[in-house]
């Protein structure tokens, strides 16, 4: 359509009709270009409502697009209107009393979090990408991060959605409501739903007490087995204080510490970072939890005595990423087991891996204490530098491992374009069905992001 | 068909096929009465499926049932079968690494609770019917209770379903996975879906540390915005510690006092039955709470001293229901709203209902915490006996009240067949039509518990 320029701006400003720049089109892993007709970022929700009439009308493609930090290519456009939601960005409300913040699809993660901040309260979602990345695309991907051991993930953090349907129409449902059963729940096929099935336009979301007190250990571990009956000890000993057990290879550890002021706080194979929180004051929970690690014989372990110290154990676990990168290119996965198959999985797979690629080097890291667990994988030196070509071979080996722990190919990042494949290895032909279904009731021309999460 | 019962003999034994009972025919609340064909109590998964196969090809009616104590009539059958899952009532895992309970439809919620106590953990659905009711049922109607405020409701306490749908297809996820994104979410339209989308055969639930130490209070108040800020300070003060906040009218503490040891703890307009537990032991917490009521002002409260005293409390909470029947026929609402609009909806609805039924008494109380209200009214003694006739204007004005507050017309027991004409009123014509379409692709024939929940 080459008069789509001139028909928008028959309802939107000329501001809300963007310009191509590389922060728009490229995606993430730079693996994949927008090669949109053309890019839209309305500043109002009616407009969000006029695009998306029009494009229904005339069965134009739209892909919605958020700060795009997403790492599965689900916010990449193939012709059409690359909706970009960032100029939605009003908070709404705060609403002290239901303990919720009403935000605006486009509001930056980080904003969100200030907010609560600064109203006295927490929002707890929290991903290496909060500077940028937005609510709407946490909601699409149902982003996790670092604290969904205690919090949820952004599911359980969401307790109401507005949202214009491809049709144009607009549903809302704003409501701050902890008990509500009328009819089949649809909020939570959007969320996690990727741009698919309609714009989210704004939500609302839970708020929680700030955390107070927090003390922080390092514990040094024979084995991931090990590791597993601490965690359940110290959650039957802290329960919900518990807000981050993070595990760390050998390898991760060494990797990081050339990186890092303190090097090695533990001589072990494997490493756990934990941390507790309360959101009550209690200057004793130091100590308290000294005395439970050496109640339990953990005597290979450090608490941290200062605020730096705290810092400089968790810049240990935070430099992991960056000091694998002289490692070559990684073929990364997002993946999760039940916890008591975590061992299972990481005692199984990396053999498998070193049968099938002689020389394959495994940095294993991770959150524990919901299962979920960074796999990076550099193939030798000789292969390397065509990483790409053996991703699926190298896939393929993990995730059959995976499926064998009964856990999940994509634990927080979604399917989008470059695992829409192996979708029919976690959900049953009837399940997909179901989901076509959906999608085509809600969509029945498929211009919401076509192309992404069904295979 | 008058031989269902010899052909359903070719695959189940004679124990899987029961008589009538008033046990199994009755509803809850005697409005209805279920007339099935045959009834039938399988004893196992695959017998559940073939059922559904037979029903599916037959197009015979199937109305699934657990304890049969749901207040809505949504398991009551009339023709075909009325499939009772009581039998399917293994507990199947305890998995403490994961902190889940994997368990079949059938176990009472009672069993649950005691099989999480005696593995130390605390599964924390909590309601009068706990005796009774069962996990399917708790899954199908999204049951709620008293720990809704710290635990949420039985939506989030579910990690994982297994479903035989209606063309006795069986898909099962029951893995305790922390983070998982892998298309559509469909669990969640199974919890809540009040039967008629396929039958619960078993779910991996969330277990939870159990509570080490108790702080109870009784705080009287001159009005409900001052309950609105008391809680909103607690919270602030001692977060997710706080795990009950019950709101109870003066008339309600009267009805209630003549049944009760304790009378008045307060004497007050309004008076709020408060509970902290912790979970990590706290010799202090009485004197915490003690110390705090007496920084914000609230004198005019106590705190148990004693376990006694703490049930003498809860016993005059708890009263409120039993000692109402003299009062005559009560029309019950299952409602919630924003606990921002609390004080609005009860002081607009009551002068509302009493233009219209001159006389009407009202009896206020509940979870507050969550903003759950029981609100039930009895007509003046010239219409009383005649009560039902009159429940539809006597719902019209509540709702009305409901809905300007942004509430919600069921909060926690489902639509059933009662409200179903209500459906319209909180849901858009395209949220229903995309639950019709749901409904349709799982169940094309109609057979999945016909007439309930959609209008
Ligand atoms: C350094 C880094 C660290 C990361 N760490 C984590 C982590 O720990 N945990 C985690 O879960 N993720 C992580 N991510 C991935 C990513 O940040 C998240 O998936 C994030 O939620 C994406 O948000 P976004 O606004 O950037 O979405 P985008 O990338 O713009 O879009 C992602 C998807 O959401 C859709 N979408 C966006 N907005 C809307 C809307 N308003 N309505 C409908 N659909 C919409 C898009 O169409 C696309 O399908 C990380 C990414 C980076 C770069
Ligand atoms: C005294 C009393 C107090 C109560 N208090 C509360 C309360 O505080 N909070 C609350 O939420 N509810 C409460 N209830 C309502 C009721 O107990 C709950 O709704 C309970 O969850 C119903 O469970 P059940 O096993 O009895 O289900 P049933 O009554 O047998 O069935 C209810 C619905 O679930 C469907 N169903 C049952 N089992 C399955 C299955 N395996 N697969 C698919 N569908 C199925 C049925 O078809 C029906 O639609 C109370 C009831 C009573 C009598």
């Amino acid at each position: 359509m080459p008069n789509l320029y001139d028909r928008f701006l028959e309802f939107l400003s000329p501001a809300e009709i963007l310009e191509a720049t590389p922060a728009l089109l490229n995606d993430q892993r730079r693996r994949f270009v927008s090669e949109p007709d053309i890019i839209l970022q309305p500043h109002s929700i009616e407009n969000v409502q006029e695009i998306m009439r029009f494009c229904f009308e005339h069965r134009i493609p739209v892909t919605p697009q958020g700060g795009n930090t997403g790492l599965c290519g689900a916010a990449v456009a193939s012709g059409g209107v690359l909706l970009n939601l960032s100029k939605i960005n009003r908070i709404r409300e705060i609403n002290l009393a239901d303990n919720s913040i009403t935000v605006e699809a486009g509001v930056i993660l980080q904003n969100v979090q200030k907010a609560a901040a600064e109203a006295g309260r927490l929002f707890p979602l929290s991903l290496a990408s909060e500077g940028s990345c937005e609510i709407g695309g946490n909601i699409a991907c149902n982003a996790g991060g670092l604290n969904v051991l205690r919090y949820g993930s952004m599911r359980d953090l969401v307790l109401g959605l507005e949202v214009v349907l491809p049709n144009g129409e607009l549903v809302s449902h704003l409501q701050p409501l902890h008990k509500n059963t009328t009819g089949y729940d649809l909020r939570h096929l959007f969320i996690g739903s990727e741009g698919t099935l309609g714009i989210i336009t704004a939500a609302t979301l839970k708020l929680f007490a700030r955390p107070q007190t927090t003390a922080t250990a390092w514990v040094g571990l024979d084995d991931i087995e090990s590791a597993v009956e601490l965690l359940t000890a110290v959650q039957g000993h802290f329960a919900e204080r518990l807000t981050s057990f993070e595990l760390i290879s050998r390898y991760a550890l060494a990797l990081s510490s050339e990186f890092s002021r303190l090097k090695q706080p533990t001589d072990a194979n494997w490493h756990v970072l934990l941390e507790l929180t309360d959101s009550v004051p209690d200057a004793a929970l130091d100590e308290k939890l000294a005395e439970f690690l050496y109640q339990n014989g953990q005597e290979n372990s450090i608490i941290a005595q200062s605020e730096q110290e705290r810092l400089d154990l968790w810049t240990l676990r935070e430099n992991i990423s960056a000091s694998q990168r002289k490692l070559g290119t990684s073929i990364k996965h997002d993946i999760a087991v039940p916890i008591a198959q975590v061992a299972t999985f990481v005692r199984q797979c990396a053999p498998a891996l070193e049968t099938r690629f002689p020389g394959i080097q495994i940095v294993c890291f991770g959150h524990l204490g919901d299962g979920s667990l960074h796999y990076n994988t550099f193939l030798p030196d000789v292969l390397s530098n065509e990483a790409y070509r053996y991703e699926d071979a190298v896939n393929t080996i993990v995730y059959e491992h995976i499926l064998a722990c009964h856990g999940t190919i994509a634990a927080e990042h979604g399917i989008g374009t470059i695992k829409k494949h192996w979708l029919p290895s976690v959900r049953t032909p009837s399940e997909i069905a179901l989901m076509r279904a959906i999608k085509a009731q809600l969509d029945p021309h498929d211009i919401m992001n076509p192309g992404k999460l069904l295979p």
